[in-house]
């Protein structure tokens, strides 16, 4: 298939170009100009060379996983870039999952003030929700995603085709965020997810492309609206506040992040259903049918027997307190009236929120 | 004196407030929000109660000097604005010198992906330049100032009592940036230079007010126009290419920044003359005697007297290659036609150079 294009009108606009195949056309967007291509060790026999035309450029590959979202990563690859002699008018392809964009992200954006980045994600996660954004990270000591800049990608290219060799469980979790994705966006993107599970469960690159496509539009539009995360943006935050209780009650890194986003979808159409919020009745039990299709955990009992994690209600509640978004005390819920219709702001009391977890 | 007040017009625009005292106003631009002080251990016991209405805030003093222009110091600090419960609406106030304005500038840009800093140089050389236009900046192993970001404060306070503590040294170190940005600005600003002269070596905070507010308003102009150094903000490199060479061939450290920029401006007019751009041909003579009025050197063989270094023709050659701005071994220079009046991306060939350093 020919790729699909998105264009996301941020103040310096980019594409985002979707399809099996589309890393060969990477070296394009860096330019002439010197690149550098940051990976991980897992990522870089997998996918390096699908790079075409960027053969000749350094790579460097950090050590996978979330330990590499750390100043002290920033700071080698920062050298890296000097080293190879990167000046302004130079790219960074970042290639890899969360962990390699967020990273990339965040070098590109402090070297010399700011280069290029050129974002080729290759989890289903990253390619519905993190590459497209400019959101970029590290974590402190003292707390995740707490040190970061926002810095708009030149260019995004997501190959469907490298998914082929995600774990299982990797593709569950991005399947998480594209319900998410679909819930906000409408009926036509969660009936297109719905109708084409099982070709996107057997990792047909094109379902997949057309799937991601329909996400990363809804993306674009919320990131255009609201490009430095001060009002509406808000919205994609749909599940989060939920999963990151569930996943700071488990202990990091037990739960996958897109799996306790999925679970995450159920309890806020719970409690958009307990607060007397939601217009849609049905869509609770549509929701939990596509979540379990797709290999997630619409309930928190499943959660527990498949990590064996206690995520005891109590714990739950503390974890939601703990949310950066949250403000003094009261946690505010982004929960759903119905599909494509999302309510922000939304206070939730002690004893609700017991209700629900405790559900 | 009532304080001076300067706007600048960027994106998100901020008042820079000049004058003796002024520092006491500084906690009312932090807001009723949370705010963490930093400073560094010189400044901290000689200024860090001028900061009236900020005397509970918890401070920060990092160690004085270039050192602390590293990624493990931004560390260091973000992990106090965590620990101190800074959130997005809080604001980390930078009281200091050039190295901890841009330290906290980048810090407060990173944290939590931006929140607010509010600069209160204590430096002449801070005051008149780094202080306003957002520039932030650490060191790599690499080279200086590879890492950083645009962040504009919130606000800036320039409280000229402090330049009674300062060092001579740093006194005249900050009066070449002064005489810098009074060639940019025009007659009238390098007039009221010339006629406070005295008033400035006494180090008479109204005066120093008077033309520190004036420097303020020339940076702001081109701030506005340029914020992020695309084009013109390169005017205010005038005399730094060669006072970059200096630093370099001197070995960095040895000669102060803005020492090394006093003698880069005679130099930048020497450059003026030879490759025939000059239009003003008293001005070398002019700037010479204000250089030397302010304690500052107008030629080479002045500056190798008094720092006791070399500053051979050939490595000050080879320095000005290794500026950052320079682009595929041809330097192009900032230099004079007149007063207010300066030329951008001359390119100079290197005989040119050679007999230039060589005078």
């Amino acid at each position: 298939m020919e790729p699909l294009a998105v264009d996301v009108a941020t103040a310096a606009p980019y594409r985002v170009q979707i399809g099996p195949g589309v890393l060969s056309l990477a070296a394009a967007a860096a330019g002439d100009a010197r690149a550098l291509v940051l990976t991980d060790a897992n990522v870089e026999p997998l996918h390096r060379e699908r790079l075409s035309g960027l053969a000749e450029a350094p790579t460097v590959a950090v050590e996978p996983g979330e330990t590499s979202k750390s100043l002290g990563a920033v700071e080698e690859v920062l050298e890296a870039m000097a080293t190879a002699g990167l000046d302004r008018t130079s790219a960074l392809v970042a290639l890899g999952g969360g962990v390699v964009g967020d990273l990339g992200g965040l070098a590109a954006s402090l070297y010399m003030r700011g280069i290029d980045v050129v974002q080729c994600p290759t989890t289903l996660l990253a390619q519905v929700d993190a590459a497209v954004g400019g959101k970029t990270a590290v974590n402190l000591a003292a707390g995740k995603n707490l040190a970061g800049t926002f810095h708009q990608p030149r260019a995004v290219f997501v190959d469907t085709a490298v998914l082929a060799t995600l774990p299982e469980e990797e593709l569950a979790a991005g399947f998480g965020e594209t319900i998410k994705t679909a819930l906000i966006g409408g009926e036509e993107l969660l009936d297109k997810v719905e109708a084409a599970a099982d070709r996107l469960l057997a990792r047909d690159p094109d379902a997949l492309a057309e799937v991601v496509a329909g996400c990363v539009r809804v993306k674009a539009a919320v990131v255009a609206g609201d490009e430095r995360e001060r009002g509406s943006r808000k919205v994609l935050n749909l599940g989060h506040t939920f999963a990151h209780a569930i996943e700071h009650a488990a202990g990091y890194g037990r739960i996958p992040h897109g799996v306790a986003v999925g679970t995450g979808l159920a309890l806020a159409l719970a409690a958009s259903r307990r607060l007397g919020i939601l217009e849609d009745g049905d869509l609770p039990a549509r929701v939990r049918t596509l979540l379990e299709r797709l290999g997630l955990c619409p309930t928190l009992g499943g959660l527990r027997s498949r990590y064996d994690v206690p995520l005891e209600p109590n714990s739950l509640v503390a974890g939601l307190r703990h949310d950066k978004k949250g403000r003094a005390g009261a946690p505010f819920l982004v929960v759903p009236r119905a599909v494509g219709a999302i309510e922000l702001d939304v206070p939730a009391d002690g004893e609700a929120l017991q209700a629900i977890f405790g559900a």
